[in-house]
């Protein structure tokens, strides 16, 4: 992440006040003040007023000493959905491919080192993969991430190197060359299967979602367990699957797009993820 | 939303920040400066700084003179669902329902006059409604409101009355003694449909989810149309796979709270929502 200004122009309250709404977790679901202060390593009268302010907004609610969120909070990630029209566009086109493969379907975006879900389509399941919108994974040990960092500019590819392509499973691909052939050849193939290199069990196969520019912006995954499928199978049976429905979220973006904004008023890939 | 702090100790910089994040929606999802200085009442440098430092933050990206939200946005919001233990325990659940029924489930909570979507399974159809998670509907017009408010205490009643029962349609109910009179109905039968009060054609019907303790803390519904359905069938049918389910989620809910956390840790229903 880059900052264009200068440090004294970041504001410290904001960037505070966002690291105590990130201290609520499963781990911690109605902390305290002091648990809250822990937590974010800032003094209790600093935690006490940032959250006076976040209940004032509406987004956290304070009773008998502790603290937790409202669904307030959900309106935040709506903001983003509603702003990236391919969302909305790719709902009807994910639940058809959880019906094709029986598999949940997902879309996702990259964001640094991570690929982060913003839509899915989860499948009933016992064994079936537990994640939902906003979770976020590691890009290098995913399909998704890899499709999305085939096809990114090389700095994000060396940001992501460099910042250690960490052993998930005894198969997750560590070496720096390795992994930058891995990505040449899921852009020459057009997809990436990716088997057991974040989890012991888990296969997925993506493919990359293009904007009507031709910029790849999302990786459309679908992800399964060895006991129920295997790579071969992924490659002759999901992937046209796969290629077929990412191809269909394009034509009905691009659609979209002209009619209701023109090619000249949005630019590049910009409102699109 | 009540402010137990004085006016003094709350952080104008953090509110304001909010307010420039939420001012990026659909009709502006890549706005220049100006026009978030324009839609926020906000100077130029002030929202200046709030975007550089939610830039620093990851929140947003500027580029050309336009910016946009990341996907790390999402991933407040999923701090939400993973504080909430009852959002993953209800997800099986509702694909359950949306299974039995061919039409969309939902799980929602109260917040002020409106009810938030929660959680939700989306059913593929043309005319299927269009909602995600994190979407605000008004309370009053919708079963899943009238649920929510058919148990809350009378001030939070008030409050949604003294706000205005607005009419949507020409069947929306709007005087306030008939609506507390359709709120004891509800309280009585144990169940809410509301038809055509929101939207013409919109039917939807809705349950209570109680916690361990037995208060009321979601609405699980199901919604269709009156081209699909009938406020008959939505009783006849509808009706009797809710209460199922909510009782499912319930016991669920209860039984991993027993495990996880024990009753002396969870007071009353909090961290539930």
């Amino acid at each position: 992440m880059t900052t264009e200004g200068n440090p004294r122009d970041l504001i410290q309250s904001l960037e505070r006040g966002f690291a105590v709404l990130l201290a609520f977790d499963a781990e911690r679901p109605n902390p305290t003040l002091a648990e809250l202060a822990a937590a974010t390593q800032l003094s209790r009268p600093a935690v006490r007023r940032i959250l006076l302010t976040l209940q004032h907004l509406g987004y956290v609610h304070g009773e008998g000493g502790r603290w937790t969120l409202t669904p307030r909070v959900l309106s935040i990630g709506q903001h983003y959905s509603a702003s990236h029209g391919m969302i909305e566009i790719a709902q009807p086109h994910l639940l058809r491919l959880a019906e094709q493969t029986g598999e949940s379907a997902s879309l996702a975006a990259l964001d640094g080192t991570e690929v982060v879900y913003v839509a899915r389509v989860p499948v009933r399941r016992i064994m079936s993969i537990n994640v939902s919108i906003g979770t976020r994974v590691p890009a290098h040990s995913t399909s998704m991430g890899r499709v999305l960092l085939g096809w990114a500019p090389d700095e994000v590819v060396d940001h992501v190197i460099a910042a250690g392509l960490t052993a998930h499973t005894e198969h997750t691909v560590t070496d720096p060359d390795e992994f930058r052939r891995r990505l040449r050849d899921v852009r020459s193939l057009g997809y990436s299967v990716v088997a057991e290199e974040l989890e012991k069990g888990l296969l997925s196969a993506a493919v990359p979602v293009r904007d009507s520019s031709g910029a790849v912006v999302a990786a459309l995954a679908s992800s399964t367990s060895s006991g129920r499928s295997t790579v071969e199978q992924l490659r002759a049976d999901v992937v046209p699957l796969l290629i077929k429905a990412a191809d269909r979220i394009s034509t009905d973006f691009g659609h979209r797009q002209s009619v209701t904004s023109g090619p000249n008023v949005r630019k590049g890939h910009e409102g699109f993820f």
